[in-house]
C-alpha cells in the first residue's frame, strides 16, 4: 500500500487535467494514510500523537490555536470539536492578528498552530512569540517533515497529504481536519470524553474514507451544477457550527481558482445584513447536512426566491429535503455528524473546480497567489 | 442640553434628505451624551455602570460577548480593548453560533449581551440559554430602556444613542463602542489598567465628540470619492486589530444600503486568498490609523496596482503617506489609539451613504432587511 500511494502522490498529474483536481481525488488514500497507525478498532491508539503527548495532553487546560488561510479554517471546525467533544476552551485566531496584541494567557493552555508548509511566515512568528508568553506546550498539524514548526514545536502530528502542488489547498485541508479530530479524541480522554462517544468517532473514522470516495461520485452531478455559475461574479456560503468553517473554505476556494467573489456567513446572521444583497447575480450555497439548520433554511428561502436568488443545498439524503423552483438540492451520503465537516468540504471543492473550468482560469496557479506564504 | 437633544433626536428627517445621514450627523451629540455622568475629569465615575457593577465586576476574569450583525461587530473591538487594556480574557461569538453548541466556561465570566433594540431574538434567547450555563453575571450594552435584554439582565449601560429609525445602524454602533470603553476600564481597574492609562483613555474620550466633528467635516471630500464606487458591484474593507472590526462594519454598511457586494479581511490575509479577487472592478477600502499598517499596506499596494485595483486609505494625517497613481489617501485629525475605531467607523458610514445615493436605493429602508431581528 504504501509503494502504491508513494506513486500516485509523485508530482505529475496522471489520468487528471489538472493537479488540484488530482489531490481531490487522492483523498480517500491519504486520509487513509493519515490514520493508519493511529486508529485502532475501537480507539485512537495511544502513540498516534508521539511519545511525549499523554504526558502533556493531560495537562492541556485550554487550547489556542493560530493559522493562516485555509488552515485557519480547519482551526475552526476544530473548536468546535475541541469544545464540544472533548470539553476544553479553545480560541482560534489568524496568526497575522495574533501577532500583534496584548492579550492574557490562561493557564495550562496548549498552543496549536497548523499550516501545509510549516513555514508560513505569519504562523511561525506566532510560534516563536507564543513561546514568550507562558503557553504550557506548543503542537504543529503540518505537512511537511522538518519544516520549522516541526522543528520548533514540542508535538507534532503530521498530515500524510503527500506534497500539494495546486496553489488550493484540498487534501492538505481535509488531512488537517483528520489530525484535529485525532487531537480531539487525545485530549477529550483527559476531559469529557466518555470510552463509548470515542468509540463511534472511531467508527465514523474508519468509514470517512469510503464515505468520501461515495461523494466524490457526485462529481458529474457538481459539474452539470457549476453551469448555473459560469456568468456568475458572486456567491454566498451559508453554513450554521462546524460547517460554517466548512462554508468558508467552500467560498475561498471558489475565490481563488474561479475569482467569483464568494463570501461565507454563519446562516443566522443572513438576516443582519447579507440578505440585502441577494438577487438573481447572487447564488447561495448552503452546506446542511443536519435537519436542525434545514428546517430554519427553509424561512429564508422564500425570501431568496422572492429576490430571484437560486439556492444550491448540499444535505444528507436522509434529511427529506427537495429541490423546487429555484432550490436545487445536491444528496450527500449519510454521515455521522461528527465527520460531516470533511465530507462536506468535498462537493465545495469539487465545484469550485468545475466553475474555474467554465471561467477559464488558472486553476493550479491562480493569479496573484503562491502555495506558501513565507512572507509577511 | 437635554431639551435640545430630545428635539434633535425627534422621528423627524430636519433638514437632512435621510434619517441615516441625520443620525451620521447626530453622533458628536449622542457620544456627548452617553457620557455625561459617567465620565469624570480623570476617572470613570464609579456609578457609571450602575450601583451593582462594581461588586460584580470585581468578581470578573473572563468576558463573553455575545451579539449579532453590526453589535457584534461592536463586540468584536470591545475584544481588542478589554483583552489589550483590562487585561481580561474575553471571546466574542455570533448569538446564532453560541446558542447552538456545546462549550466549556470558564470560571467567572461575565456575559455581555449588545444589541441596540433589547429585543434581537438570538441575542436574546442567547442570554436566558446562558443564565443556565453558569455565567457569574449578565451585563447588556443596549438603547433601549425596559426592553427584555434591560430587564433581565444583572448589569445593563444604556447607550443614549436616541431613536436610530434608519435600518442601518450608525449611532447605535458608535454609542456602542463608547459603552464599551466604558466597561473596559471599569473592569479594567481590577486587572491591569493603571490609574495613568484611566487618565489617557478619559482624556481621549472628552475629545471624541470635537474629533468626530471633525471627521464629519470630510463629508464632502468622501462625497468626492464615492463617485469611483458608483459602478462597481465589489469592495474589500481591510484593518488590523481593532480596526478589523471597523473594516467589517464598513462592509456591512455598504452591503446593506448600496447592495455592494463588500467584504471584509483581517489585512494580514490578503495574501492567503482574497489577493486573487483583486482587478479594476474590486476597490480596496484600507482603514489603517496608525504606521505600522501602513508600511505593512505599502506591500500589499503594488499587487493592487499591477491588477489595475484602485487603492482608498483612510489615515491619521501624522501618518506621512500621500497619494498616488491608483492610491487614494483621505487624512483624518490625529487621534489617540484607542478612540481611533469609533472615529475611522465615520469616515466608512458616510462612504456608505454617498455610495448609495448614488446607485439610488433605498437608504433608510433597504431591501429585504428589518430594523429589530426579532425572529430568529
Amino acid at each position: 500500500l504504501a509503494i502504491i500511494d508513494a506513486k500516485a502522490e509523485s508530482a505529475d498529474k496522471g489520468e487528471y487535467r489538472h493537479f488540484m483536481l488530482k489531490e481531490i481525488y487522492e483523498q480517500p488514500s491519504v486520509i487513509r494514510r493519515s490514520l493508519a497507525g493511529r486508529l485502532g478498532s475501537k480507539t485512537v491508539l495511544a502513540e498516534a500523537l508521539g511519545a511525549r503527548a499523554n504526558e502533556i495532553l493531560s495537562q492541556v487546560e485550554n487550547v489556542q490555536i493560530v493559522a493562516c488561510g485555509t488552515s485557519y479554517h480547519a482551526g475552526m471546525v476544530a473548536k468546535y470539536w475541541i469544545e464540544g467533544i472533548a470539553g476544553v476552551p479553545c480560541r482560534v485566531e489568524v496568526a497575522s492578528e495574533f501577532r500583534y496584541r496584548k492579550f492574557k494567557v490562561h493557564n495550562n493552555t496548549l498552543l496549536v498552530t497548523i499550516s501545509q508548509s510549516g513555514e508560513t511566515a505569519d504562523t511561525l512568528a506566532a510560534l516563536r512569540l507564543a513561546k514568550t508568553l507562558g503557553y504550557s506546550a506548543t503542537m504543529t498539524i503540518c505537512n511537511v517533515a522538518l519544516s520549522s514548526l516541526v522543528r520548533e514545536s514540542d508535538l507534532f502530528l503530521m498530515t500524510e497529504a503527500g506534497p500539494e502542488i495546486g496553489v488550493a489547498s484540498t487534501k492538505a485541508f481535509t488531512t488537517q481536519l483528520v489530525a484535529l479530530l485525532l487531537l480531539t479524541v487525545a485530549l477529550g480522554r483527559h476531559h469529557d470524553l466518555k470510552a463509548e462517544q470515542e468509540q463511534e468517532i472511531v467508527a465514523a473514522l474508519h468509514k470517512l474514507p469510503q464515505l468520501i470516495t461515495e461523494t466524490l461520485g457526485l462529481d458529474s452531478a457538481i459539474q452539470q451544477m457549476s453551469n448555473a455559475f459560469a456568468e456568475k461574479h458572486h456567491a454566498l456560503f451559508l453554513g450554521r457550527g462546524a460547517q460554517w468553517p466548512v462554508a468558508m473554505e467552500g467560498a475561498l476556494k471558489l475565490k481563488e481558482i474561479s475569482y467569483i467573489h464568494a463570501e461565507s456567513y454563519p446562516a443566522g446572521e443572513l438576516k443582519h445584513g447579507p440578505l440585502a444583497l441577494i438577487d438573481a447575480d447572487m447564488p447561495v450555497i448552503a452546506v446542511a447536512p443536519n435537519d436542525e439548520l434545514l428546517e430554519k433554511l427553509k424561512s429564508n428561502l422564500e425570501e431568496v426566491r422572492a429576490r430571484g436568488g437560486q439556492l444550491f443545498v448540499f444535505a444528507d439524503k436522509n434529511s427529506g429535503f427537495s429541490s423546487a423552483n429555484a432550490v436545487e438540492i445536491l444528496e450527500l451520503p449519510h454521515t455521522e455528524d461528527v465527520i460531516a465537516p470533511i465530507v462536506y468540504t468535498i462537493p465545495l471543492q469539487l465545484l469550485s473546480y468545475h466553475v474555474a473550468i467554465l471561467k477559464g482560469t488558472d486553476v493550479d496557479q491562480p493569479r496573484n497567489l503562491a502555495k506558501s506564504v513565507t512572507v509577511e
